[in-house]
């Protein structure tokens, strides 16, 4: 009996080793080759699957960005207002290693992407979905009252999304102590990172 | 009589011609041969002033960081508190061609930072700097009433911090009509970034 493959599967295993290729070794030291080798695939196996480097970087980015609104909607669910809006944030913030190597990812991608026009077109709708996911969550905020600040909700979303924007950076180049997980660390930049979120969230309803 | 070469100069050259080609070619296309040729010198001759292109990258973005600082200096002499803090942050902002493509320059730098713990400590230096200057700024507004909130200044300079680092990455993705300059740019990315800071600006005292 011939073997099934899950192509979509195999996709993913490939995604996986770039990450962990990209975390090790940076962008340019992350060749089709070294992909490769790192998810166990014979030289030259990769091609059906992504032609070239830059459609297996799309395909990476597009990958964290669902990866991320999955988890969005897992802990937005049933949830509505600042509440939902507090969770969304703090899904994309980079609070954990995951999130932290998700941001070695989409610094290289951001990279690529100024002078690549299909790969920033890529990124500005996924920012344009989120900034009308904030809009939504703003709008309810607003109807309970739980964000009375007069500033407009579009100035509001812009500041925000940039904010999670420049997370990723500070995230990115943070000392390894700081971003490390366990007993032994301290995580201190997960902890700055909720109260520039809490506080944040506080500017909103100055009334309270 | 020999020729006078003023070193420092002609390194200011090749940092101009190094934005230029990481502009037209992206940082992959930019070698020290492509660079040589842009800036007029024969090849081989970056070698005393730049041994390799790490170096030229590092010297680059500390050159881009200097002369923001320089502008800051200018624009906030004799200013303080809220109004000193409002042009800081104005020239950080990417709002013109020059600072787009500063911004440009600034991706890829931070791309190689990833991995390269010189060029992130050369970042966190730089981000080290402006948060003690935003937080001199807001201790005078405070002083004199322009910031009233609650939410402590530490919170504050992280969050505009992070702000200010997802504008760079906001410009450099924007499709080009929205940064371009001239009688036929409307400019609207400026625009809004404007809106965005004076919008938290306004966060900042809710009881005025």
């Amino acid at each position: 009996m011939p073997k099934i493959v899950d192509h979509d599967e195999r996709r993913l295993e490939l995604v996986d080793a770039t990450w962990r290729i990209i975390a090790r070794l940076g962008i340019e030291g992350a060749t089709m080759r070294e992909i490769a080798i790192e998810a166990g695939f014979a030289n030259g196996a990769l091609k059906p699957y992504f032609p070239t480097k830059d459609v297996l970087l799309a395909f990476a980015f597009n990958h964290v960005f669902n990866r991320t609104n999955a988890r969005v909607a897992a802990v937005t669910a049933g949830k509505s207002g600042l509440p939902a809006l507090r969770d969304f944030c703090r899904e994309v913030l980079p609070l954990d290693e995951e999130r932290v190597n998700e941001a070695r990812i989409v610094i290289p991608f951001w990279q690529k992407a100024v002078n690549d026009e299909e790969k920033s077109a890529i990124h500005r709708a996924s920012m344009d979905q989120w900034h009308h996911m904030i809009l939504g969550y703003l709008g309810q905020a607003r109807m309970n009252g739980d964000v009375t600040t007069p500033v407009p909700d579009d100035a509001i979303a812009g500041q925000l999304l940039n904010m999670l924007l420049g997370a990723q950076i500070t995230a990115a180049l943070a000392p390894p102590e700081l971003t490390a997980e366990g007993p032994a660390a301290g995580q201190p930049l997960s902890a700055a990172l909720v109260a520039q979120l809490e506080g944040y969230l506080g500017l909103l309803s100055p009334a309270r």
